[in-house]
């Protein structure tokens, strides 16, 4: 790879990645702490919020990675690296928050919706420049 | 990013990420609707069968984007970019099919399995000709 | 595409994504033969074994998407790839002995969890090499 790598949105993109491995490791632990063994997926409520906070991350984390690159490579990727940290902070907000009790996930999911919105916006502006560029040959900068 | 970039591809991908998040949310108005509190999952039919639609949802889209991209940079761009169109307009059909009753899941989930495979079977052809050509030097084109 | 694509990285992708289509296949037929219509995610005990070791290979999927392409692209391609082939060898294993008891699914876990570590270690090395060098000005090789 050159010097024009993506290098910074690589390094959120492998952080996260860890964290995703970190949380999955979080339900294991809760299985054991509360002796819910594979494949039940019920039990007490808080094994039961544990490893739904997680599903949930799973479930919005192709999302965060989409968003990350297109707005990385398509308007900034300082920008689109630092937005990728603050959104892995609202997730373990909320996967901390939702550990305890169901109402403590919203601080951190509501940050982490916001990061998802404003990474998508910009995307959206850099792909549609690059579109009005290439098949309309308007140029905007 | 020049003007080679895989404008559409990455136009199409943002747009499914939306459409994913919109169909995470229609799971939350569901969970209100029908009284139905985090962490839980079961409830009455139509929240179950939507929450179902939501999940089987997240297991494909990570298919979905390797086939889209793998199709769109190593077959073509446009062709891969339609299908994409195609695959969310049957997920869509999917989603609120399940949502009515769980026979009705089935037409949305056979199109959206049919553009997979032709995503996938492109995409593989696009490969192997590269393949042949750097690693056996057979040029096929 | 030309001739530095990384087509080895693109094939093991596409061969992962088939696995899992083949992997959330036998999830149907196992509902089929343990009669489990949807959107129920309860049954005999083989199904819920099934069912879970599909999940959990959702879980991991973007998480092995996402170290084998850093890998790939900012450690060695070939390596990456081998090594993902170790990993779809790895969750086979994992899955075939789940559907057979939750214990059996101890060993392919493990395989797929040190080709996970393995895959981030290589790439991390990889990622800081290049952001030494481009932001640092430190020269690794």
């Amino acid at each position: 790879m050159g010097s024009n790598s993506p290098f910074l949105l690589a390094e959120v993109t492998l952080l996260s990645a860890l964290q995703m491995g970190y949380l999955a490791r979080r339900v294991g632990l809760s299985r054991m702490a509360h002796k819910v063994l594979p494949p039940a997926v019920t039990g007490p409520p808080e094994f039961e919020r544990t490893f739904r906070a997680h599903q949930n991350c799973v479930e919005f984390y192709p999302l965060f990675l989409v968003t990350l690159w297109t707005c990385g490579m398509f308007f900034n990727e300082a920008t689109a690296a630092a937005a990728g940290l603050v959104y892995m902070i609202g997730r373990q907000i909320y996967f901390n928050g939702y550990v305890n009790s169901s109402k403590k996930r919203l601080p951190g999911f509501f940050l982490s919706l916001a990061v998802l919105g404003t990474l998508s916006l910009l995307a959206f502006l850099g792909i549609m420049r690059g579109i009005l560029h290439k098949y309309f040959h308007i140029h905007l900068d």
